[in-house]
């Protein structure tokens, strides 16, 4: 890459997306607020050369307080899901995750806002955490190392969910750029102030970097450490009950993104005994202890860590932008 | 008091009760775990002299790992609903305090099982609390002061409800004697090693001091610290939607049983502005951000501390207690 800059699209759209899960409130709490911040300024008539659109992604859930009502809406964004056929006794996610393409997407589309940000909240220690689908969307990591610089006391890391365009399922996929900030920990159904604080900051910093990368500010290259996503480990289940009879082990709990050896203590069972990790290659534990992925069958997730090198970038001119669409147009037409 | 023993009726009958919230899941598998262990014991045809029941209460919320269906079953023990009359499409947990109240009680019957111990878990930090209806049930203090001598690195309170036993409407109110054991922080739904061992360890040592009870050990007088509760906190909320507008202070959060002074910051809204403790008097601030709480308008509880001289005690004789019996005979006839 060497010195060379690369440019990239304006970014005139921006959605912040909160309570897509309607249990993790750091989100629903967040966007209410933006919401009611947005309110005033119109009310005064204030010019926003950006674009900021607020979402109350799933109000049912957010409403009953819980994850969701019918299914999880965080991975109806697949394209099949998104595009296939609807019973009239579709789960409200099903219905809910249509509206919500038709107003931020259509995913794939160049309809589809520039990037979108998905609040949410864990129950793990995992700090501030961006999770997205490319390890090479220029956009968001260098929206992330901004955030690094801007809030060093916060611990932060990139995560890397290796799925290509057609199966991302999650709400962040619909944007042309898109990621999910993840705060924790916070238990479902609370606010703690540091954590709605973190994520406040987040995305202020975040909507920040993309003003000034509109006005054309270059951004200089660097690299950004990508824990990429690995496989998924289960609790130890009952063969009959299915159900747990371990929890996490007193030294991995809270432990995310320290490194797991093979033969590290992993789980404690219920009767007091210490079962290993009888993998072959020590990788990272995150979403340690997830409380809404028991459901899902996973205790913790496994990553390898690798350090991307990022280029600079800036803004394409009016020209080059021009030509751009010029060249989608014609590539349509063939 | 002095030195004299206050002799007491044996405790020939306990029962552990978990799952009464079906998302607190440390007491969940905790009831699992010991009913595995008995059922064992069973097999070997060993003799156990205390009888001890072991009890999931919410079989249903447990399944949905919710803290209850229809209604909160731990409010569901006064004495007015557990004799109403009962309509066919009566909430699921109505039904289940009644069966519950079979079980161990009937509440205020001399038939009710001898002691309660309702396990419990809370999103606070709260450490190992017990709570209960009385602050002179010689027996519930002097287990807890039993816990605390044997669990030192566990912080400990006796947390006192001051209502009468007939408006008394938790589960461990049907035993004779009862108390909720209640730990933190441990999110709703999640099940953290720490404080699932601690609650394993604070039940044998419960049971351990039962059995010594019952075998003539004279336990010896001393104090405890009294929380007597005094309020309840609502969180500020917007006077139409009824939505919160402020979260715990960052100064308050974790921050349980630490005196709150007036003027102290209490809530930080959510666009950053401190609000303060406009109370006239120091009190001690428990179940901080309970999330289980937020439904029902409690952001923290506020209670005052007192020391409580309690008496040594001792089992009654077979003497004594046949005496009892017939007394209690005689009183039933009047």
């Amino acid at each position: 890459m060497g010195n060379k800059v690369v440019c990239l699209p304006r970014l005139p759209r921006v959605a912040v997306c909160g309570g897509t899960h309607g249990n993790e409130l750091s989100g629903v709490y967040l966007v209410r607020e933006l919401l009611k911040a947005e309110k005033k300024v119109m009310e005064k008539e204030e010019e926003e050369p950006l674009s900021v659109l607020m979402v109350l992604s799933n109000p049912r859930a957010m409403q009953q307080c819980r994850r969701y009502v019918d299914t999880d809406l965080n991975r109806c964004f697949t394209h099949a899901k998104l595009n296939g056929p609807i019973p009239d006794d579709a789960p409200y996610e099903i219905i809910r995750s249509r509206e919500l393409n038709a107003t931020l997407g259509p995913k794939g589309n160049p309809e589809a806002v520039d990037l979108v940000c998905d609040l949410h909240n864990t129950t793990a220690n995992m700090g501030l955490c961006f999770i997205a689908y490319s390890d090479c969307d220029w956009i968001c990591m260098h929206i992330f190392r901004h955030l690094q610089r801007q809030m060093p006391d916060v611990p932060m890391r990139y995560i890397h969910f290796d799925v290509s365009n057609k199966e991302s399922y999650s709400l962040d996929s619909v944007g042309k750029h898109g990621f999910a900030m993840e705060i924790g920990p916070q238990p479902h159904g609370v606010v703690r102030s540091n954590i709605y604080t973190a994520m406040k900051v987040g995305v202020q910093h975040m909507l920040d970097w993309v003003r000034i990368f509109n006005s054309g500010t270059i951004f200089e290259g660097g690299c950004v450490d990508v824990f990429t996503m690995i496989k998924h480990i289960d609790y130890p289940r009952d063969s009959e009950t299915r159900n747990i009879t371990a929890a996490i082990h007193p030294q991995v709990q809270d432990r995310d993104f320290c490194l797991l050896h093979p033969e590290d203590p992993l789980f404690q069972t219920f009767s007091g005994e210490t079962l290993r990790y009888k993998g072959n290659e020590p990788l990272y534990p995150f979403f340690i202890n997830e409380c809404a992925y028991y459901e899902k069958g996973i205790a913790l997730s496994l990553a390898r860590k690798r350090r991307v090198m990022i280029p600079a970038i800036r803004v394409q001119t009016e020209q080059q932008q021009q030509a751009n669409k010029q060249e989608f147009a014609s590539e349509e037409e063939e």
